[in-house]
């Protein structure tokens, strides 16, 4: 009987690491820096040995144990195979079979982490009690997560879920990270809201507190201008909510969820963007799925280790 | 062992059977009439009696038969029960449940028209050979059916491929069918694009081979008219592919599909309509997505009954 799964979820600069009950009970999280040095030769083995020195500390049986679930930033396909994490260092890696390996040959799956992310929410956070969802985050980037039937959805090029990479405005003259021009990241994003919020005060004479900032104004300072009844705070937030509604309307007629789930630090600013957003959604979405439930997200910076957990228990 | 399925594929005039083999060998096809008066009460009825009648016929052991998979014009959730199909005149129908009671407890399972028609595609025609595809069906309206790992991604309001209800330009003036605005229903149909094309002609003075036709323009006109070198129709089917192109490289950041395969009648413009749309959607799609190829679908009209029958095949 399965009664215990490790989470692992790798970020540039940590490792969280989370010892989960099968039933979704987080007994233990805990931390250990990502060495990324020499191509980041020393982050798998480095986690294996923290998962054996837990299996050994809480005197674990094996047997009891339903295997490793990690995720890393960068695509991964359905068999855990990685093809680029800059953050890491690493390149066509095959982490299921590498860890796996340092593991004696526990069970290990592998995901993307935006997309694991998305399957602790399902499993614990603001889609808890679904089998269908689609999550956005709003950090620094947009990320995204396709949960059908209880699973994460890959993609043929680990590019499932890549919805901040969604062509919004092909008439935008900015170009995106990626390359290509108006991506929904450049509209969506903290630094996204951020440069609408500069262009907004630049072609429009609205007095605004968020003069002030200059250039440092961030999408933190727009929502809080906003919650303050800021004129042109609330215009800027109507054109990232319009965007972001559209957006999440069109991804609805593809794989119609029963939940979608905001987060990321843009999230923070709470109700009110979720109820910016829902106004453009609801404008656009395909009439049966106008209600569809946006919540925000419910596990924060945990959401990846109990996604990666997760993995292990279909 | 099974070796035979059936595929039943209902539309609003007449019902298409197909017996198939489980390796996919298409045995025999045959259509009945659609009985929809009185709210359609013959209609599973009548297609009890024919697959019994084919079963009589051919002397198949029932214990070969692995079921009967059926689709209809309306949206259908994952337990295979009907919320409305206009054109039968059913309304909150439990298909599987009826179909099966008259067929003796047979294995019956339903889809949406659209939806099985891409899963037919997956196993016969356009997308052989992979488990995750976008079809888009370019007829009378748009209908779409999305695939991941082999399955029909029917959603929580059996709303799932739903694509034609894509709002890919909130500032359109007309209304959809659906209520809604700027659908790209509206604008990538075959009434879609006589509509883009009378919309051109009246606010352009391009001389056109497709002005003599006034109001009876068509798809099939435009198409036909590119083809001869005609500047007019060459920059409608420009503004078609760019809207289509687009909304299929927005929807490929959702689900990374291995293939997005294009069908319906507007389709039979061939190559020529590939290679317009390929090229916004090249332009759009995110990095990794750039070369999934977009593709003919192959079975025509018998797509319904072979993605009903496939059904029956997980």
């Amino acid at each position: 009987m399965e009664k215990y799964v490790f989470g692992i979820d790798v970020g540039g600069t940590t490792v969280k690491c989370g010892l989960f009950q099968t039933d979704g009970a987080l007994l233990e999280k805990w931390e250990i820096p990502t060495r990324t040095e020499n191509s980041g030769e020393a982050i798998l083995p480095d986690i294996a040995e923290s998962v054996k020195a837990k299996i050994a500390e809480k005197q674990l049986d094996p047997a009891e144990i339903a295997g490793v679930g990690i995720d890393v930033p960068g695509p991964v396909n359905e068999e855990g195979v990685l093809s680029i994490a800059v953050n890491l260092n690493w390149k066509d890696k095959d982490i299921v079979k590498e860890l796996s390996g340092l593991l004696d040959g526990m069970r290990v799956k592998a995901a993307n982490d935006a997309n694991a992310a998305a399957l602790g929410e399902m499993w614990a956070g603001g889609g808890k009690g679904t089998r269908n969802l689609i999550m956005v985050t709003l950090g620094t980037g947009v990320g995204g997560g396709i949960i059908v039937d209880g699973k994460i959805v890959a993609g043929a090029h680990g590019a499932g879920g890549e919805i901040g990479h969604a062509c919004v405005d092909p008439e935008e003259e900015t170009a995106c990270n990626c390359g290509n021009h108006g991506c929904l990241e450049q509209m969506a994003s903290a630094t996204g809201i951020a440069r609408l919020a500069k262009k907004y005060l630049a072609n429009n004479d609205t007095p605004s507190s968020l003069r002030s900032r200059g250039d440092s104004i961030s999408a933190k300072a727009v929502f809080d201008a906003l919650k303050e009844g800021d004129q042109a705070a609330s215009e800027i937030v109507e054109e990232f909510s319009e965007y972001l509604g559209n957006a999440l309307a069109i991804f609805s007629c593809v794989i119609d969820p029963e939940v979608i789930v905001i987060g990321g630090g843009v999230s923070k600013a709470g109700q009110i963007l979720i109820d910016g957003v829902k106004k453009y959604y609801q404008r656009d979405a395909f009439v049966p799925c106008k209600e569809t439930p946006i919540v925000l997200a419910g596990l924060g910076n945990d959401a990846g280790i109990y996604g990666a957990a997760r993995m292990l228990l279909d």
